[in-house]
């Protein structure tokens, strides 16, 4: 097609592995791609498995040091799902060989590593895998807030509650040790409600934190809340668990201004509920905004009105924003830069959560 | 005061007569009530459940035999809240001895018996207590049609699902004998959904209807769906049953219209979904109105917004209207004439679901 | 009838002076009251106002002092409806007179106030309206709770959201004066919260907390936060605001533990949200309970299953309750011992609000 | 791999194209497929588009003339996504040179084309695109009538609505011409209703049904209602309507039985409701299952519990479905048989609503 080559190396084979494969198959079928996307190399430790997954998903090779295939000369794209521990290394490792670098949240395991990153892909495209930004129906929240829809905000509240983590008898997941995943639900669950704020809202000037570990014996924290302030005058409250009973992937968010209130779940992610408060009274109330057109974010994209999309369309859409931005040059949002922002917010909150006082966040 | 005297009998001490007797004690309290109600007497058959009742709800006699309380020149009103075989000869008689006269729903067995009915109380001010005309979102509802905001009506869809006569060992009620009931679920479900149907969107042309008996031996029908041409040109579909198991007291609508959509549901009885059709595409969506006000019917009798009514509301705001018309000498709706008009349609499912074919609705 | 007579003397004639009045007059009707109440005296200090309504609630007299009403010797229940900041003194002068003291919420304006209660109501019935534990699927969800179907509790949150504040042109109302209301959500919603959360799930040990006031000028909080350790290991979360737009009373719950969960919502209040984690993976699903019967609570005392109670049965219920009690010489709940540990835990938000720490709440 | 090649060849380029085109790609995916497939001809009448459909999914050449192509040697499967009213010829032409044949549904226009088509694919494996057996939560609440968890059916209630023919300016489709669509929203939703109804519910013995209108000069119906009886016992109520304003693409039934209760809605379709009439009375209610996993149909397929799949999915389970199928030599469910059993009860609510009368469903 004379469309310029990108092959894409991917660092893990794990469930993310999975869902990012699937973007770089699809991408093309859903998003007018400027590139011709070549499905080079997958590196995993797990061998045999990671035979089976290079197969299925049309990966060309296989490796298993990802030290090697980061500075691999036929690699253009280093795609990164590996455990939270390893992506600074990886990822600036990348960076450094010039390598267009996208990372799984959270970016790292605190602000300084981040901070590094952002220093070291200062020249390469990056992005960071906060899908849920493009969610059609949180893309649309974020283009209704921009209209002014909801005028000055005074209250943003978040809440991701999940509840895999009180059973009995789970599986050896890198996610619940300390020194591979960093940290518990802030790392993982939290970092998602801070992008989605940081981005819906703007910048948290403040925060106070708890967190809690119900399981006997682990290491790291089941629970984390906090409340905010924003810069714009809001006031934030935010929780992530896994231990919520009852909700198997609830990520949501309602926000309050002078002008209308939105919200918005995961678990029903298709829906935005709006309410607009320059109705008459007595016609004000929320309504079910089903987000899947007309007029709505990727409707064009996806399916007719009326069918909705899943989990996986949030990859794909990223995937395709990201590849559209690059053929641009254009700034793709979220990139590190992103990412480290949310990765100053984390770290106020395992400070407050710690020292038991309001913690500011550094601007940058 | 010097407000003129009404003296009340209640015919009829079950769950009706409670709910009635609650009207007349609460009315004064939430409606600028232009009499004083005197509860004279309350008649029913049970003498001891009869004291207990009257002692409760303030009735200042009890009384065992209708035929003569209904003639007494010491009562201006007559309630009926008798089993629906009775309701013509009662309120016939009571009409002929020049009182008010208030019946319970269906107003009769048939059209030939409400016709007699509406005949006799040619000269009295009626009332039927079709009482969900009553409940503040139908009465917005109906306003909202009136204003125009559904435009052409398209689809009217109602169902009144119960599941109560599901279940073993019921109670002996005369609701599920033929003699006294008259029907089942036509009779006693139907009845509303015709009433709030012919209210909301007008004459129904002609219907095609079906019955089914569930319950081995039963003498009436545990179910009744029918399909109507409405005058508007809209199409309607409609049913009701004691089967519907999870569905406790599901009696709601649906309608649809060129410029939008309407919804209500009695066991969420203090809301209405409307969708408007004008908005920009992006931003349809059917909103949930809490009917509580400010600015909705009976918003001001009640509580404050955001505070709910329940069931006992309906008949009190139907009260408040009826006596209010009363006191202006004007007609109130629904009375003995509505109910007329619900039974023709009553009338003309019975005959579809005897003949199977398609009967049509005589205009009065 | 030979019961003893109880007569009444209600303090205040606003919103709450209404919705008690009713509670009066109704309990009879819903419930086996072993007294004869007397509405004997409504006291407050507009009097043109204060004729119409006793007048239209039955008040037999009218006064405009309340400091004589309180000790008169035909007087045996002192109800008091009145601003914040009157309760302490009112309640102490009608305990230390002997009478029955029946106290609007929140019961002071500050711990030292309500531990004074407390003393002088030593040996006098006492009962506070935190109404909202009577909604029967409150009443039902700490049923469940008591019956061990929770298992270990994880976590509790809860919300009021109301928007009335945000509003232009407000009526001139003693809430929003810090002179009279003490303080602004914190007193008046987050105390509703904090009741609950105290009976529902036990002793809160320590708060962090945050307040806001949005609108220009107001010398009291639009909004407050906190975050809580309980004594049984389980975390908190709590919101309460004026300026949720959208919400126009969801007072909410939801609760989280090692055998299932529950939500509950006032706007939607006949509803009690159930989720049973025995149940097999596959059914394991948030339930929508009606909670209005069969075998619910009040279920005997209101309607029939399916047909909805609504915001003024919560008092009817609390009343019925506090008779039923005070006939067989038992302790109610609520009564000013609990209306102060409500208290102790909101001096902790207030502290911590401005201290920016973590502020432990006494035992008593 | 040393897997069977099958070569497939896709007649039609529209919106169904689309969504074939994607379950080829996909199936592999998701599925363990013992086929390897080839996406070797695209056929349709739009040459300029087909080369861009044809580049964006892979297919090795394009066609015009889908008569040529379903006899090529170099084609094993046929997959036909053409306007109704060519279903039956290119079915017929395809089976009767060997190949095996997927249509979408419906499967004709009428039960003689059908019929005919069943008999010239006797000895193909053959599939209709009745995809919505597929979504997760339909498949689970036919598992759960299967293990007897509704016990004795007495209601089944199905809507399919949708709005977009209300609008003004629609594009100039197929759909809305009787000559290539046959019949309006019967052979375009109700068929929908059907079939899911025949395999959850059994056969249909008889149906009453009436069709309307509404758009000026149409000449195929906009909205068709019918009542029906099935072999069960149970009684059923369709509505199947595009001109339902506020609603995008409501496929939902209920189903109320002796022991349960099941709802879906294909806007949730990753939610099912189920109530369990064999609980305590009290604890009774629907619940919402997330039927996502763990437990549930094709949650070992797509992602981990909680991420929801769309509209696309139901397309590539069912192919993968076929294919386990086909490779097993078992039958796979709905063939052409089953298509043709829509069609025997389609031809009954066409006569019906032409007659006015009841019209008995053939057994075959």
């Amino acid at each position: 097609m004379g469309k310029r080559k990108l092959r894409v190396a991917l660092l893990g084979q794990g469930f993310m592995g999975r869902a990012h494969s699937n973007a770089f198959c699809q991408v093309k079928h859903f998003f007018d791609v400027p590139f011709d996307l070549e499905l080079r190399v997958l590196c995993g430790r797990d061998r045999e498995r990671l035979e089976q997954m290079a197969a299925t998903w049309g990966w060309a090779e296989t490796a298993t040091d990802w030290r090697e295939v980061v500075t691999r000369p036929d690699v253009d794209v280093v795609d990164i799902a590996l455990p939270n521990a390893l992506h600074a290394e990886a990822a600036i490792a990348a960076a450094r060989a010039g390598k267009i670098v996208l990372c799984e949240k959270p970016l790292a395991l605190n602000a300084t590593q981040s901070a590094e990153m952002v220093e070291a892909a200062r020249n390469v495209p990056t992005m960071v895998w906060f899908n849920y930004r493009r969610v059609p129906a949180v893309a649309f929240a974020r283009r209704l807030i921009e209209e002014g829809r909801l005028g000055e905000i005074y209250h943003y509240r978040a809440v991701y509650l999940q509840e895999w983590a009180r059973r009995p008898n789970l599986p050896d997941t890198w996610k619940l040790k300390r020194a591979e995943a960093g940290s518990g639900v802030v790392a993982d669950l939290a970092s998602h409600l801070i992008d989605l704020a940081l981005w819906l809202n703007g910048p948290i000037r403040e925060v106070t934190a708890m967190t809690r570990t119900f399981a006997p014996g682990r290491d790291l924290e089941d629970a984390g809340l906090f409340l905010a302030r924003f810069e714009n005058g809001s006031v934030g409250s935010f929780e992530a668990t896994r231990f919520a009973t009852g909700y198997r992937n609830r990520n949501a968010f309602e926000i309050h201004g002078s002008r209308g209130m939105l919200a918005f779940n995961l678990e029903d992610m298709n829906r935005l509920r709006f309410m607009d408060a320059s109705e008459p009274d007595s016609l004000q109330g929320p309504r079910d905004l089903l987000v899947t057109g007309p007029g709505h974010p990727y409707s064009e994209n996806f399916w007719k009105p009326g069918h909705i999309v899943g989990y996986e369309h949030t990859f794909i859409a990223a995937l395709g924003d990201f590849l559209q931005a690059l053929a641009r040059g254009e700034r793709f949002r979220p990139d590190f830069e992103d990412g480290h922002r949310v990765q100053l917010v984390l770290d106020a909150v395992e400070r407050s959560a710690a020292s038991g006082v309001w913690v500011s966040v550094p601007p940058r």
